[in-house]
């Protein structure tokens, strides 16, 4: 489908929510392990979501705004939580992505976006020219890559438990790794 | 890491409220869409779930305490929801999977397992001689296997809105489409 707002901010919305039932006060026999070598653990992408709420979906679609193709995104951290996570527990990064999210959401919905803003450009370090509905779109679609990925990280802890059905379960051949 | 029961009863006990968080009164563009033929909306993922709950986990775990490898489990109906959900709305599928999915927890909290028990055996159809641990073990997996579908089968949706971004989502490359 297209790109609706009303479509993106009811998914936006709802992503604190769903990782707070999912996450919070679950054994850290689930949230700690990663997948190995440089991957995420589901604390890591808590961590990584606020990131994004602090530097890269709002901030960006800022300077879309204000400076259009002129003036690149910023580069986005993807490990600012290694350093930015140290000493929080689960808990408090759940707490702290659902007011950014809210109070994020809260700006969005201040800019008034009309039909005709969502065609209009700006310049990814990167991927070169894109438009602020890619962007918005984006900001979603990145909330499902990561339940995606918590969803798999926690089921490669079964890997070995669930013994022959590891075949029959699709999480387990997921090769969607990268973020 | 091993099967571990707290840890899977954790997991289990979260996941009604997990699907409710994320797709309760969700705009139907992101829940009634699919992959594509023959596969799963988010929705259908609901009824499939509801079936499991009445088929599939403790209906085999009684029959591998009942009869051991001699009677196999029976099979599964991967597609009975598309009979089951008939008429109803999410929200009442929502609601049915988690007064269903309560009741299983309680009921495998009154076996009141024991340590040996999770080395009993029985036979899977497809699969052969299988462990109650591994029986359980992938109870928990199952859920992880559908949170990880219906996050992917909802990025589907933008998978065209994000424009360039697609590349570097991992949601959109997965290859993790069985069940």
């Amino acid at each position: 489908m297209e790109h609706n707002l009303e479509h993106t901010i009811a998914l936006l919305e709802r992503t604190p929510a769903t990782l707070n039932a999912l996450l919070r006060d679950l054994p850290e026999a689930w949230t700690s392990p990663n997948e190995g070598e440089n991957t995420f653990s589901a604390f890591d992408v808590v961590g990584h979501l606020i990131h994004g709420e602090r530097t890269d979906w709002m901030p960006r679609t800022k300077r879309l705004l204000e400076s259009g193709e002129s003036v690149p995104f910023d580069k986005f951290d993807r490990l600012a939580q290694e350093r930015d996570s140290i000493g929080k527990t689960l808990p408090q990064l759940l707490d702290e992505f659902a007011r950014l999210r809210a109070e994020n959401i809260a700006a969005l919905r201040a800019l008034n976006l009309k039909a005709d803003d969502f065609s209009r450009r700006g310049r990814h370090q990167m991927l070169g020219v894109v438009t602020l509905s890619q962007l918005i779109a984006t900001w979603a679609a990145h909330d499902l890559t990561h339940l995606h990925q918590i969803s798999r990280v926690m089921a490669h802890q079964y890997r070995d438990a669930v013994g022959p059905w590891t075949k029959f379960l699709g999480v387990m051949q997921c090769n969607g790794h990268s973020e």
